[in-house]
């Protein structure tokens, strides 16, 4: 049979945490953290279970969870959404952004996005049979020039896709970056997609700019975000997307065909979980004491790191220890080193050599620490 | 924006629950149990959180999980699948029934259904720009006239979409059906996709006629499969695809886009208990005698029952009983006598009107008692 995608093989992530079990290597790859999360919130997964929270979901979401997304954002970042027809929940961040896509993307449509990016955007645009219209970010900063994202745009662009803090490179949007896009798209009907699965996961005080604290962009947006990435379970894939009622509609429409609904006990969990006044900020800094932690072990080390703001990931480039591929590298370290990180090549369409590695720091401090020790030596 | 689904609305099963919460009526619309899953499973799930397995699940499945799934699929039907190439864990049946359409549909390609249908299939072969060739099933019985459905095909005939035991007529394909269906395939290249979520739901030891026991369709078919309805515990959203290499292969490099990987603890506790060895005939009696019971309190009703050999379904006609539309008859059995049901009509895309309703008996016995208490004033 003909392959819808042809390019695609298995996602790096997979790839890579296969090998690190394989070589019994640290695994610093797949974006997970290696500590347990809150028992607390196992025991309300428990007792919803045994509440007999254990049918079919409401297709957009238990009612209850929607109503305390509402109140967290609202709280948050004092930006209202209606759960009853501005919130879904999802099977996770990556669901939602497919769905998103999925309900949006004809034949021929045209979806920008930053280069080095998280590797679902690209394949999804075009197993719908839109074009990807790629810009491509620059080492160390990775930061934007709008000017040149403006000339991506044709008659036939239906969508931007946003990321920050961003997967990779843990560099995030500013204000003034705002600020740009919204001079950008003013007068278009171009649409957003805006992954901030990592909005709690912000660095050096610095505040997450959420496309839904600017009118013009929080109108045409779809913005995804991530519970596993805020309780440290992903492994629970729940997460939800926020969206203008017009918008909404046409997400649930292809949502309720494609998982119909989400997994009941933990949406209750969940909701009775961050029902209780929480102080968003603390996971922030546990996040960046994290990235200090590691950072400081590295710079003894030959690899130079790149500024990191936000996210699990610490990029760093290895040029003055080897001429290598990316996916060499990061092979030989697997084998020779014992530790797992991801190249960062792999989160461009087309072939790149930027010498530069993704470690997760979403870790033990004494996992961080044997790999640094590992690293080292590298 | 323009609805990529402009006819579709929220799923019947969505409005129908919602009304019978409002209306304070008795739910036999939506399928699912009404009464608590096994104990010994929500135990299970608690051990696997406690036991850490609250991270990413490898994006094909738990591999215990899926080695279980292979020993239960070989024990119960003699037929093997690869845990590593053929077998991939979906959050639910839905899910996979779309990321396999995703797969394969291209714009243009036609798919074969069976109407009345569970209501996603032809949606989503459209939301893929695929055409939906309907063949319509006339009741009572439900057959099949597999010349009639050869005269269907043409050069873009791409798939056909099989449901046995069937939502939501409780019909079941024979072995006549597939062998009729192999002589009518054979030398084509035409997909099968075979929702086989009720294959324990099977009554009057009839036998369970999956494609895989047939090596000329196995080779070409994704099997959907429900942990949900076979745990009873259809809001954990847990199911499988097993599908031959090749087809797994493009099966999965959308699903690794579409959730990535599917709720961690559940798939762990789904294999623990899974493996101890279960006779599977038991719940098909469980069920065989609740559809006995409801039956037998229905046949004193006005009522006129359909057969029904498979599922969680009874349909019953009620021509008897009133000229109305059966979407107004159901608005009416919900208003006036307090029971909930799914019209037929919304098992088909174009307005059909049979007179008749479905009723899930998926429910205490106390349920169908008091709903056919209020059914026979009907
Ligand atoms: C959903 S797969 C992996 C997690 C992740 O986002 C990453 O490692 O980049
Ligand atoms: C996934 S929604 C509803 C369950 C079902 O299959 C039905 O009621 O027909």
């Amino acid at each position: 049979i003909q392959s819808k995608l042809p390019g695609v093989s298995t996602t790096i992530f997979s790839v890579m945490s296969k090998l690190a079990t394989e070589h019994n290597a640290i695994n610093l790859s797949q974006g997970f953290p290696d500590y347990a999360c809150d028992p607390k919130l196992i025991e309300l997964v428990n007792k919803a279970m045994k509440d007999g929270f254990n049918q079919y979901a409401p297709m957009p979401g238990s009612t209850f969870l929607k109503e305390t997304i509402a109140e967290k954002v609202e709280k948050l970042y004092h930006i209202k959404y209606n759960p009853e027809t501005e919130i879904t929940v999802t099977a996770g961040g990556t669901q939602a952004i497919f769905t998103a896509l999925a309900a949006i993307i004809n034949a021929g449509d045209e979806v920008i996005i930053f280069e080095p990016a998280y590797d679902s955007y690209a394949p999804t645009v075009k197993l719908l049979g839109g074009l990807v219209k790629t810009y491509e970010l620059a080492p160390p900063g990775y930061a934007i020039d709008w000017d040149m994202v403006k000339k991506l745009f044709t008659a036939k662009t239906r969508m931007i896709i946003l990321n920050t803090p961003q997967n990779p490179t843990g560099s995030i949007l500013s204000s003034d970056d705002m600020k740009s896009l919204i001079k950008l798209i003013t007068g278009t009907d171009i649409l957003i997609l805006s992954d901030e699965v990592y909005e709690h996961l912000i660095y050096d005080e610095q505040k997450h700019q959420s496309v839904m604290l600017y009118p013009e962009l929080k109108q045409r947006s779809f913005i995804v975000a991530s519970f596993g990435k805020l309780l440290h379970a992903t492994g629970w894939k729940l997460g939800y997307c926020l969206a203008p009622e017009r918008l909404t509609e046409e997400f649930r429409k292809v949502h309720q065909f494609n998982v119909f609904s989400v997994n009941s006990p933990m949406q209750q969990a969940i909701a009775d979980y961050i029902k209780e006044p929480k102080n968003y900020s603390e996971i922030g800094n546990f996040f960046q004491q994290k990235r200090d932690y590691f950072r400081n072990l590295l710079a003894e080390s030959r690899f130079k790191l790149l500024p990191c703001n936000g996210s699990y990931f610490q990029c760093a480039s290895y040029s003055d220890i080897s001429d290598e591929k990316d996916t060499d590298f990061s092979m030989r370290l697997i084998k020779e080193f014992g530790v797992a990180t991801i190249p960062v090549s792999a989160f461009y369409q087309k072939a790149t050599d930027h010498k530069i590695i993704r470690f997760c720091f979403a870790k033990e401090n004494a996992t961080l620490a044997l790999a640094a020790g590992k690293l080292k030596n590298v």
